[in-house]
């Protein structure tokens, strides 16, 4: 039998570094576990017809009075002055979103999505504890290339998104070829964490976890730390994040 | 009594995010473990006069002439083209060295020395485990904010130089502040891996240890990962590093 080269696994850290990957081949899994990309699963999950993301807010209001769309996003983690809405998926039932179209723009994980696409990204999509095995399974289907983009804390490496690449990297780890210590940094956290990445976060005095904390937000952080809440698979397809 | 404020604790995990933190008023501690900064600290400490680091293999050549120094250094883990030793602190006893100047370029350690000196830090010194102890009293003594750098691969994050750092960390952290997710997530990897160091990377496979076993360098993994084999404190003052 030949012998079948797996494909490669890269986690990057921060975008910063996000030149020194092979994004072209490779399908880029935009990671912001807080808040951004467990929004985008739950907001999609919910029913929302697509979600735009945008990375200033001057676009984001821009777009949404175009559309006639929600606008919502932060900066420095609380709802940014001129737009309707925040960062929180508690903020986006099925009764408020379905078949809505949202803008959305966020400190740093809107702000990925664009890096890679400039960067010649041809595959996007979103990653979070919200919709992990779906996208798990989606890339073990897939048998491509991949690289795990945490969008960090402007640009500064995080916790949660670099735990979030670790428990991806537990799941998929045997069909692939990881010669990448930021991959297995990544997994050593996840294998510290588990199974309660609240406590671990809090236990840590993660910085993430200290400023949300602050701002009474104790409540979005334990959801977007659990698993499977939202099944879906966000896709970046022509300017829009829709299910996949 | 007064409540003394803990001075800053940052730990940058490549040089591409070097322009995120706060160069000018820290001690920037430059880590290369494998093997620039080892190497700079075993060569001081057997009697080198000073060495001078450069961040090109022409300039290396250049001002070795200029001196009548040794010029030293490597590219991708290889004495580079035209330069007379490499990057090996065996290379470098005593009876060799002893009141010499070594001009030194390395691809990611002088790299990041000159990198802090653009940035415009002030107080720069090297650390490695070969001189771990003298490191970890210098920061201690002085109570100055600390970020620790660490030289990666070629931008990328690798577990030695975030191993050495959480080793720092370690023995430090009581006086300091530390509000830096990579802070913690270096010291977490520091106490995953003590106390077998060298063990530690075979069994992950980092990215270096498979490079350089890969030509033989075994012994120089281990020795650059043995704790205080060469206790001085090179500093960078005006060009040169010499003994703090």
């Amino acid at each position: 039998m030949p012998i079948i080269k797996k494909p490669a696994l890269f986690t990057c850290l921060s975008p910063a570094l996000l030149n020194l990957y092979d994004i072209n081949t490779s399908i880029v899994v935009v990671i912001d576990v807080l808040r951004a990309t467990s929004t985008i699963a739950t907001v999609l999950y919910n029913g929302a017809k697509q979600i735009i993301p945008v990375d200033s807010v001057d676009d984001c209001i821009r777009i949404g009075k175009q559309l006639d769309a929600i606008t919502a996003g932060e900066r420095d983690g609380k709802i940014a002055e001129g737009l309707q809405y925040g960062n929180s998926p508690f903020e986006y039932p099925e009764s408020f979103i379905k078949g809505k179209t949202l803008v959305l723009t966020t400190t740093n994980g809107t702000k990925l999505i664009h890096m890679a696409l400039q960067g010649g990204a041809k595959k996007i999509i979103t990653g979070s504890f919200a919709n992990l095995t779906v996208v798990c399974d989606f890339l073990l289907k897939e048998k491509k290339p991949v690289l795990l983009g945490c969008s960090g804390w402007k640009d500064r490496v995080n916790y949660e998104d670099t735990l979030f690449a670790g428990a991806v990297i537990d799941r998929i780890k045997d069909q692939f070829e990881m010669h990448c210590d930021a991959s297995k940094i990544a997994h050593g956290i996840y294998q510290e964490a588990m199974p309660d990445y609240f406590n671990f976060m809090k236990n840590k005095q993660a910085t993430h976890y200290h400023r949300l904390s602050s701002y009474g937000l104790e409540a979005d952080i334990q959801h977007c730390l659990t698993p499977d809440t939202a099944p879906v698979l966000p896709i970046y397809n022509e300017g829009k994040l829709i299910c996949g």
